[in-house]
């Protein structure tokens, strides 16, 4: 261990963010690992996709709370590539519409995805957080929160293997992926380059890596939500999303 | 007058909006009127560019609140180019920037603007205000308090001629209006369609003009603070930008 009053090096500071993604990061999770088993049915996959689309509409309102708390225009320049990327800009569509079409191949309508009446209380509260952690936590922390896309290139690139294997009815809709397998680890290095320089002292290092624990926690929550609701029991709330018979 | 309970149209929200404008927007301000007739000196057009600097620089971060509080992806890109226009983008410079050059123009250091230690405590109080008003009020009135650019093209016009005229020295820092010229108005449309579009009762059209009204006064405040400091009768508080002896 390393005493408590020594400031990390950046070595030591992203071995102890890589501990975090071993141990923490969601694709650990029973959702998961049941997805790249195969072992999930076309619902379950819409249950997913359409309660993650609430994720990812509120990505760039994310994005956009971390560029508003900046006082340089050069972060800001930087961060904007984040908006653009999920928003889309002319002529280029953006992550947000690549994962409508994710959500429409696995046989859900756009206009019931986009609505977003049909997400698990337990994904928008856990989402909602995420909002919360970037608003009000220090801006090294809220920009820390985003360090998950570190881990999620690995993730990805597997899960892209494991949908085409088991669900390749699902092949035409994994643009999302292609597009996040460049984008995640480019934004992740101009994060982690961030953090490691501005968090100057252990106690804001150690903020930092309370602030990307919590944003694992906020990936986990929302497959807790997903696993009780239609796996295991299998009991979505009223009002959420539910199978029709097939 | 039009009855209170009556929801205005299209045309009668205009011409409210206008006539918030013919009353407060801060072309009417003295600081202004003798900035036109040649009336100020250059240290006072450098206490205005430094000070002006502060809101300048604010201007992307408001910017940021609003889009971060849109829940339309389509919103959010079209508002995002406000963020482009002040920011820059590879190889474009933006709006920062350009004013940054009219402060050199007067005289002034780079890093003594940007620093922004020097800028007067009611201009820094008003900007800040405009910041809170777009991050507590709806977005409604966030976006309505940008309407003043339905008024800035006229009151930009006129400075650059008098500018030229009276100030020839300063020529050379333009470009922040020239480019302005066609943004503002551009913005405006988009901002009042949109208010029009969203105010649906009389009650949030009366809050939209309301909102427009504040932040004529948050223009005019800063003016106000740039007239007692360096104009009438000159006594600019401690710590605040001194003009050197000539």
């Amino acid at each position: 261990m390393i005493p408590e009053s020594q400031t990390l090096t950046k070595e030591q500071l992203l071995s102890r963010i890589q501990e975090v993604g071993r141990e923490r990061y969601h694709h650990q999770h029973p959702f998961h690992l049941m997805m790249h088993e195969g072992r999930l049915n076309r619902v379950q996959l819409q249950a997913w996709a359409l309660n993650r689309y609430y994720y990812q509409s509120r990505i760039p309102m994310k994005d956009a709370i971390i560029l508003s708390r900046s006082e340089d225009r050069e972060f800001r320049a930087a961060w904007r590539k984040r908006i653009v990327d999920h928003d889309g800009e002319r002529g280029h569509e953006g992550g947000i519409e690549r994962w409508i079409r994710l959500a429409e191949a696995t046989g859900l309508n756009r206009e019931r995805v986009q609505s977003a009446t049909e997400v698990l209380p337990a994904v928008r509260y856990a989402v909602d957080a995420y909002l919360d952690l970037v608003k009000n936590r220090t801006l090294l922390e809220a920009v820390a929160s985003s360090l998950t896309e570190l881990f999620s290139r690995d993730l990805i690139a597997l899960r892209m293997d494991a949908l085409r294997k088991h669900y390749p009815w699902l092949s035409g809709g994994l643009d999302y992926f292609t597009a996040r397998l460049d984008q995640a680890p480019e934004d992740a290095r101009f994060a982690f380059d961030y953090v490691a320089e501005h968090a100057h002292t252990r106690a804001e290092q150690e903020a930092a890596i309370a602030a990307l624990t919590s944003k694992c926690d906020i990936l986990w929550a929302q497959l807790d939500g997903l696993h009780f609701a239609y796996v295991q029991p299998g009991w979505p709330p009223p009002g959420a999303f539910v199978p029709e018979e097939e």
